[in-house]
Parts: structure tokens; sequence; C-alpha cells
């Protein structure tokens, strides 16, 4: 690579544009609290010099980056694409710019991206779910890198999150297969290991066929790594026995339409032959044919709230607690009573 | 905030594990290639000191930071997911992070977002497609930052590319839409203005059906944002007319998947009484009913080989060009002929 030119200073700026380097500072990371006349003035001398802001300086200058980092599980299949849309807008609305992460669901490589979000002066971290090395918060404290945990809330747990009640939202649900008649279910979970989300939503399942005395044997289980194709192996092998369950409930959307999908390809009638359900209300969830009853998300909603709290967090020092966010259940075509009425709209 | 302790060194791990700043700059940033014991050693040490690596030592050490940017348009609807998962997983492999920012589609959050990724040290950067001020791109070369295109392919531009050629691709769905002997044609368009390869696509579609001979009021072209909302609504009004199209031809899977709930509501049955196409193959193309008729795109190859470019950029100043990937057509059952005979499979 060339050998690059010597850099321009912040201060070389403020001094060109006659402003200070705070504001110089903030015409790059928050040009919309920057009167127009200076911004344009600034930003153009920007430009002439051809000034790069560096970590250094701008920490100097303004004691933060603008920066947020976020690591999420997977950028594929849409779990998190909308929240974090809105995570992302609602951040710029605050002048603030997201880089993100996403992990594959492996844990050494969440640990190594937290480093290099903070390495990059990330003024504060999201993290999707609890599930994680005590020694990832531990080196977020010590590096006082204020860190908030969305799609979860758990309120034993002291870590400030943005999120809603895993294991509530799942029991709802359940309640709700269960007075629609059902007794043999079947369940495709997504794997529990490190994702509490995935084993909290087992868990509320788990306890309301228990507290309704469901056999023991008469819940059948598969955890499966999320994935459409997954889905729908996890949903043959439920279907083998000559018990096959009347329903199958799966520990979110993608599980599901991966169901729904095998079902049609095994000639079964959904929800006549057997009803499935999803979690999550992606959009997948309303274009799969028929439409998936699932627990609502409120997506943008948690994305906004959890940009709020986070640059609150940054900025004022805030730690919480922020108010847990309330999921609902989507009744659509996918759910029958056990003698085969739908009682869902086809597409609310 | 609470004052941040003094910090260790690179210098002081480096002593401390006994081995040399560029070891364990190495051990933080492409772990794969230490040999195990010397990682180990030096990250107990990391561990133990509390030792965040910071951009100026980083730099130093290895004179690179091991970081890659991303920007794309949206994170939302999975267009740009499964490319960008692949091209996450092979960074990694080869010992890089990425950091992903996205724009909602609006080039100036664009530009910010350049800045942001050079000022926290990306020693590469990805964009989507060509459009963009040509300022961002001489601001990129002036501080000698690689910088690949992807999703775009185009002989005739000078800047590094991995992608396949849109103008092509649709080409070839619109010779087989006439093919099938539709006469009477209706588009709906992403938005073209700031987007080369919506563009490319619309022209593409034209290029076929003037050839053809096609009368220039048989083909009726609506533009709007990419969504599944858009595309109904551009779906309902194209079919409004007296002289309805026997076919619409989507800008991508999201508008086209749009258009066939739409249609759905409409009460019409696809692709009896209306074909509808796509563009892309993500995941709804095949999932919504009937799946669609769709350019492929090798989403994950070409992932993979855009990370491996960019590197090659970054590590050994190579400058491209990098071989066009090439699409191919998808034939399912959202395409039959003008006279309602379906030649696709259903589920391939």
């Amino acid at each position: 690579m060339p050998a690059k030119p010597k850099l321009p200073t912040l201060d070389d700026v403020a001094k060109a544009a006659g402003v200070s380097t705070a504001t110089v500072s903030r015409c790059l990371n928050a040009p919309d609290r920057v009167v127009k006349a200076t911004k344009d003035r600034v930003l153009a001398e920007v430009a002439r010099l051809g000034y790069t802001p560096n970590f250094g300086a701008r920490a100097m200058a303004a004691k933060r980056t603008f920066t947020v980092g976020a690591i999420i599980p997977t950028m594929d299949n849409a779990i998190f694409a909308r929240g974090l849309q809105a995570f992302q807008e609602q951040l710029h609305e605050r002048g603030y710019t997201l880089l993100v992460s996403s992990t594959s669901y492996r844990p050494e490589i969440e640990a190594e991206q937290v480093r290099t979000l903070v390495a990059r002066g990330a003024d504060g971290v999201l993290l999707i779910g609890y599930d994680r090395d005590a020694a990832i918060y531990e080196y977020l404290a010590s590096r006082s890198v204020p860190t908030l945990i969305a799609w979860a809330y758990d309120k034993e747990n002291p870590q400030p999150s943005v999120g809603f009640d895993n294991r509530a939202s799942m029991q709802a649900l359940a309640q709700l297969v269960w007075d629609h008649g059902h007794r043999r279910i079947g369940v495709i979970s997504g794997t529990t290991q490190g994702n509490d989300r995935a084993r909290r939503r087992l868990e509320g399942l788990r306890d309301v066929f228990a507290q309704n005395g469901l056999p023991h044997e008469a819940l059948k289980v598969i955890e499966t790594p999320y994935g459409v194709k997954n889905g729908g192996i996890a949903f043959a092998k439920l279907m083998a026995g000559d018990m096959p369950p009347s329903v199958v409930m799966c520990g979110n959307d993608v599980l599901a339409v991966g169901a729904v999908r095998r079902a049609h390809l095994m000639k079964l009638d959904v929800p006549r032959d057997v009803s499935i359900t999803g979690f999550d209300d992606i959009e997948l969830a309303r274009i799969v044919s028929p439409p998936l009853t699932t627990v609502h998300v409120p997506h943008r909603k948690m994305g906004r709230a959890a940009a709020n709290a986070l640059i609150d967090m940054v900025e004022t020092d805030s730690i919480g607690p922020f108010p847990p966010l309330q999921s609902k259940i989507r009744m659509r075509a996918s759910l029958a009573d056990i003698n085969g009425n739908v009682t869902g709209t086809p597409d609310p």
C-alpha cells in the first residue's frame, strides 16, 4: 500500500473554520445538532483539508466517538433485522452511527467481536440475550463500556436490558394450544445451550403443560439450530411415530416455516392434520401458507427503545432498569382446535 | 462515566508473555495463524493485565487492524443477509472481523458511515453497487482504503467489484417471459434513482421487449421502494386498468412476494390469471405460494469471493479485476405461458 500523506488534524480543521474542536467533532458525528451555516463551513474545510477523524483526536475532543456496536447471533433469516433497523434509525436520529457484527451463534466469535468493538472505540454495546461467559461482562465493565441486553427481559438479572419475557410469552401461547384441546404435543426448539431466549421459551412451554397435568410422554421435544431446513427435518421426525402430535410448537417462525413446508411435501394439511405455531412474528410468518399463529414480538419498538436506553447509558450514566416490552399472540390460520376448526383470522 | 484506569500497553503484554508485539497483535486478530501454546500464553497475559488493543498500538504493530467494514442499503428483508453472512464467515476464516452499517437506502447516511468506518480504522470497505457521489470514492482513495463493490458487475467500470451483471440477468428472464407468449407486461421496479442494480435490471428488461418489437404502451412500469407492502400496492395499480398485464415482473423477490399476496387478496390465481416473477432468489421466493420464478443470485458464493478479493486488496494491493459471477434463472410455479400452462417445477 502506498505511504499515507501527513494527516491534517482536528485542530487544523477547527482553526481553518474558526470554530472549536468540539464543534468540528459534532459536525462530523451529530450533524443534525449543528446550525447549518456552521456545519457547511466546517464540512467544507474537512473536505478541503482531507481530514479524517481518528480515534484519539475524537475521543479527546468529544470524550466519545458517537459510534455504537451491536453483536447479533445471525444476519440471516431476518430474525433480528427489523429490530436492528429500528435501533439504527433511532441511533441516527440521536447522532450516533451503528456498527454491527454477527456471531453465527458462536460464543468465541462474540468475545472476539466485543474486543474489536471496544478497540474501535464503541461508546456502548448492544448484545442479544443474557447467556455468555462472565469474562465478557467483566471485560466490558473493566473498560467502562455501557452494555445493554436486548431480546430478553429477566427481572432477576441485574444487567440492564430492553426486551420481553420469553418464558411468559411462550406460556401464553402454550396455554392457548392447551385450550384448543391439544394433548399430544411436538416441540421444535432452538438449541438451548448458550441461548437463554430458546431455553426460556422451552421452559415456558413445559411449565404450562406440566401445570395442566399433561403426561410426560405426551410432550416430544427436538432441539435444532434455527433454520428452515432444520425445522423441516425435525418436523418429519416428530411426525414419524404411530402416535404423531396434533400440534407442533416451534421455537421461532423460521423453524415453523420449515415445518409447514415439510408438511406440504408430506401431503399433510395444516392445520387440519396438524397445527403448527411459531414465535417472533417476522415477515415470513404472514407469507407462508397458512400464515402462522405466533407470538408477536414488538421488533421496531424494541429497537427504538434499546437505542434510547443505550444512549442514555452512554450520555447520562443511566443503568436502567428499563420497562419490559409486551409480546402478544397473533392468531392466524396455522392453529386449529383438536377437531380441526380454525379460530384465527387468515391474514391480520 | 467513571475515569478509566491506566491502560496496559501492547508492550506490557509482549514483555509479560515473552514474545514480540507483532505476535501479540496476531494472537488477538488472527488467532488461527498462531501456534496454540504461544496463543494460550499471550491470551492469558492479555486477560491478566486487562489489555485492550487500541487503534494506534495495533496500527503500529501490524500496519492494519484486521477489521473490515461493509455498508449495505438495508438489514431488513434479508436481501443482503445471506451474502453478508458468507462474507463474514470467510473474513473470519482469514482472521478479520466484520463491522456492518446499513444506510436505509439514504446516500447521505452512507457518506457518514464511510467516514465512521475509516475513522474506526477499517482496513478495507465493501460497498453495494456503484452509484454514489464521486466524493465518497475520492475520499476513500485519498485515505488509501481499499474499496470493493459487490452485488454488481460492470466491465466498463474501473472500480474493483465482485458481483454479477444485473442487466444481462434480467435480459435472460425477460426473454423467458417473452418466449412464454406474454405481450402485456407489468413491471414493479425498485427505485432506480441512486441504485444502479435496480436501473440495470429495468434496462435489461426494456432491452429485450424493445428488441422483440413490443409496442411501447404494452409495457407499464411502476417504481417503488423495495418492500412487501409496496409490491402489493403497485400490483393493485397495474391490475386496475381494463387491459391488465398477463405477467408482472418485479425488481426483486420482496416486491414479488407483495404482488403474490395482493393477488390472493384480489382473488386472482397466480399464475393462471397473472404470472409474477422475482429477482434474487432469497428464501422468501421458495416460501411464498406459488414459489417464484426468479433470478438466482449466488449469494453465498458472492460473499465468500468478495471477502477473498477485499483481503487480497488489503494484503497484497491487488486491484482486480475479479471474475464476474453468473446468475441463473430458477423456473418455479409463478410463471405460466399465455395459456396458463406452468412449465416450472413447484419446489426445486
